[in-house]
């Protein structure tokens, strides 16, 4: 089987025998150190000047532990929605906030900059801006340098989701002015998903400590965590060494491949298979090619098909497995993930391929061959 | 090195290869299968007649989610006290629930079933009762049957923690009349320990629906994982891959060498680890050998020596890792754990010898050749 | 990088996770046991009724160890020479045998069952007959079954070499009448390439024990290794554990999957796979299609082009790996290898568009659309 | 279960985790590349100024193909025997060499280099001379460097066997003045045992190619590996992936811990190891102590006991698994490895209390208190 989905994707090999490594003792000094490393050199790949907040639970928790450690009761969230994600990052902050004001897009859509910078103006009194980077379930990206260069010049604290784009585009904290910066091992990095890596600002983490509703001794406690990177502390709860040992591999190869390279593999790959997809007569799901993500390609579902039928047949078919849209998305697009270890332009024809003889296998009229020769002309126009 | 701790403990080396198994999208059926078998493989370990319920993060996660899920505006909690784990759990409670009773033991100390039933009988409105079986921060355990039965004539939900116990000793939800077991698979069943495994009977899944407190679309909702074991279901949010594959190895190796098996050579392990700590020359923390663990061995630090300092010198001299205490018991107490891969009698001569050996080198005259005998005499009494 | 190769082949997870099982003493029980399992379960993958003989190097020093210990000075051998490897065991004949007589025809061809049968007649003293099955620098595969019937009726010993066609097509040593039949794990059974695996027949035995030129305490004798499968016999040397972990996982593999389903995938991506490079506008190697390989395709490298220069573009561009031909081969043809896990016919796909795109960057205008919808076309044909 | 046996040994976790690595085609830069460096870094720890000489199969083979390839019809060979393993190599010397001398001590004792000095004198014909370093089975070691001083002099070829003393101890070709050593991954280096590693120097390679016998296109064959190192060259047979994999973890481990760590634990623990078995009662198998291996304990079986009653008896009771001697040494004695990860002080303590419970089962009255203790001593002993 070839995964080719937006997550859990294909993990790298090396990160695969890092997971088999022995198990230490969290209180060692073995553990302590490699943690402390492990938290500096995440950093580094976040572009970041502090060590990187590390929590043991997949990012939906960290999402939610963000939500919950930031926002109080004193709270006005503009949260940004352009699909499924955006859209759930509300329902963490209707309880503990003040008010919760959503500028909503059609999720084939991008947020647009200056509807931020309306919105703003318009209500002074919003303290928390949050934004989806690639909303994934409708596979497009926000132009999140530009939002995050209107939410710097307001005040509010600017959060950001960039869980399945961080690693493979060239997103970090400091380039889009983001105070939490939430990201993962489980999509580009090419690891395992129970992670959450987050980047915290000082103006961040001073709001959280003036949070008066903020968790403690809890799993949704940031400031549980802040100071665990230090080989000189102890944990507040059990870290998932497992998974940490994986990011370590993960984050090691990320490096050692040199991001910008990482980064244009992503999008090479993406661009093959937009143009392939494209090209056997396919339409993209996003409302314009240019806000397509570089991690993943979601196309529509033909008229007369279904989504959970073109991916079973291409699983049945071509052992190939794409991934479902989700929850408003769900059935109404399929997604190509290119992430990690498939975010290489082979996969793109193997995406083309296998969705062209599904699509055919139930009566749409793909050109496959057409599809192929986008792909590859996509390819040798690349310099090598 | 050696790991002879209470947790994160030495992994079995084939949980540690299932950890590099492919990870699978985890909408895929060969994903959705898997899990199914492994709620329903799991609650064979359980002995449990209902799929066990699996949560994508440590048990300390494991029991807050069980805290907020199970715990409304309505419930009087009586929590049972003999350790640090027993006390932290009053935290959780204490936001949401009505009152918080506490009865507490001095943390050698066991709770007495007969002063449970007396509580309760004081304060018929106890709607639930929480234990720690094995308080590992003390290397005590409660006598749980008891209590359950005391508990279960009574009426009120039955919340078991045996994270450190359960595999490695006979214990399950059903023998002591639990309503919500928590265990998991980063103690005595050898694993990493990401994640928590529970057990939740129909009187307690009826308790948290009628919770009008309980969190939903959030890590602490038990609730969103309900139905998640079903193949035909997917998941309220990505379960860890990774870890899952290491608990599917983990619990096919408890019951492929079978339970009773297993047991005892935790409770040889830990008898002889006793017989030779005492014949050295030092003392069990807890008041009486009957209420010492079969999973950790508990000692006093002799007078005058420091904790770290001998855990220090078991570390250099011996590559022998042990535990501090924890919290309230931290620097009273030296730990050796007997889980998983080093419940076997040879590892009582390791802890032994290594602490008696560290000891001597902090200049208190440990009888390491009566300890070591004391080993031998009770591994030779041994049926083999 | 995707390894499309003749072998060295792409190892399946399981079989590399095997790989890192932990090493056995030779001298124990545990893997005394689990050696005589093995060489029985491999004797069921061979549908050969004695255990298996596993030799702990390469399946050349396998071949040369047949060599030696089966052909004496009173030998005369007739070797069947249709490729490279056909050719190279009349070197290891040589020193010993009384007389070696090839019978060979081009490296595209395939040996005639009649002029076998002819040669026969004429020398009537031949005792021994070798045949490689698919002789793999060519990628054509020898009538096994019908040389094998003209073999047994003269009388001569059979040696057959099915190193990469044993596990990719439906050969057993059984089926072609084979005294001694020669394969490995790596290959077909996508496992790691240092064991040699053998099937000998009685009569072989015999023939063996009666030469007075055979090696003893030596890497090239069989009959040190004769009873090594015994669990209550030791080894004459040492084996190689973690390689036989390896092969006992590549075989549980093979025999869970169900040889014939292996088979098929196999077939079908070759057929798929000749069907894509022709359309294209390449020459099979093979004289003919029919005696193409099931495991390897091998084609003409087109005029003015050199082999290196083309796998080295599949390669650079795609991260697709080709074989070049060996020894008198080379250079004149690319190999595709379908052996193990990338049997699968998508890998047809990734073949026919990588070598396409790569002929195309060499100036060579390969009909890649065509290519690819042959692949299709085949793969929809069959049933699925 | 723990072993301690005289290999194969217990291999190290990273090491394990290197043998899942996925095997690369053998013909394909990126392994070439690999390899070309593995035989760097051996080298490196050889000491050596030549790239390592890698056979593909365990260290038997290689001592064999040392013999074929070096030992021609012109050759007088001194064939130093002070135990089982040296007189082997005797075997594989007649067939091919003019005359073999041996000159034998009894196997407890070691070779005294005046005797060789004598020999040598008195038949200056002699152009080869052997040695086994630490004669496995008898877990003694000869003068090696005295020894080397000794032929240089004479100047006849030096061949090492150092298969189980190097990585152990300090010896190194260059010292011994050796001509060919030979060692390999499967004993101290703490990997598996399907490999060779030689050092072959300038004058044994002249040596070789004027040898009219030596084999060619065989596994016996030095020759045809001799320019594989190179990333430019191919392989004359199919190299073993997973092992090179292996390999090169293990030398990397050796290398990053530092060779003299690595020597003082193997030597710090064999010490203990004989004190601690001394002091409970049992004689060791050497005549002297001070030429007992610090990588192997070997011990003489008590008057009445039978050796696998021993090794049985300590693994069913204590999990630890023993040697027993090999050839004219079954029965006669235990050995205790001190290799790789296993050389380490504490498995001292493991060894003599597994093999004094074991003894005293047997109704041996080992004195297992004192055992321990002159352990204990001699780790408290050593500087930190």
């Amino acid at each position: 089987m070839i995964t080719l989905t937006s997550g859990p994707v294909s993990v790298y090999p090396r990160v695969l025998r890092a997971l088999s490594r022995p198990v230490h003792y969290d209180h060692d000094i073995t553990f302590l150190t490699f943690y402390e490393e492990l938290c500096l050199k995440t950093a580094r790949a976040l572009k970041w000047p502090e060590p990187a907040l590390i929590l043991h639970a997949e990012p939906a928790v960290g999402l939610e532990a963000v939500a919950r450690s930031a926002i109080g009761g004193a709270d006005v969230v503009l949260s940004l929605v352009s699909g499924v994600y955006g859209k759930g990052f509300g329902q963490w902050c209707v309880p503990g906030c003040k008010e919760l004001i959503e500028l909503e897009v059609p999720f084939n859509e991008a947020i647009d900059p200056l509807a931020v910078a309306a919105q703003l103006e318009q209500r002074p009194d919003i303290t928390i801006v949050n934004l989806v980077h690639h909303d994934t379930p409708s596979g497009t990206v926000n132009p999140v340098v530009e939002i995050g260069r209107v939410v710097r010049r307001h005040g509010a604290l600017f959060l950001v989701d960039a869980v399945s784009s961080f690693a493979g585009m060239d997103v970090h904290p400091d380039d889009c002015g983001a105070d939490i910066f939430v990201t993962g091992p489980g999509k580009c990095l090419g690891g395992p998903p129970g992670l959450t890596i987050l980047a915290v600002s000082q103006r961040a983490w001073a709001h959280i400590e003036a949070n008066p509703d903020r968790p403690r001794a809890s799993v949704l406690s940031l400031t549980d965590w802040k100071d665990a990177w230090r080989r000189d502390q102890t944990f507040p709860f059990t870290p998932s060494v497992a998974e940490a040992n994986g990011l370590d591999a993960a984050v090691d190869l990320y490096l050692e491949e040199g991001p910008e390279r990482v980064w244009h593999r992503h999008a090479m790959t993406a661009a093959a298979c937009r143009a392939g997809v494209t090209a056997m007569g396919c339409s993209l799901w996003a409302a314009r090619e240019e806000i397509a993500a570089d991690t993943t390609t979601a196309l529509q579902v033909p008229d007369g098909l279904r989504a959970e039928e073109i991916i079973a047949a291409a699983r049945a078919r071509f052992g190939v497995i794409f991934s479902n849209g989700r929850g408003a998305t769900l059935g109404k697009l399929i997604r190509i993930g290119h992430m990690g270890p498939v975010a290489e332009p082979i996969y793109a024809v193997v995406a083309v391929t296998a969705l062209g003889g599904a699509l055919r296998e139930l009566g749409f009229k793909a050109d496959v061959a057409a599809g192929v020769e986008a792909v590859l002309a996509r390819i040798a126009a690349s310099p090598e």
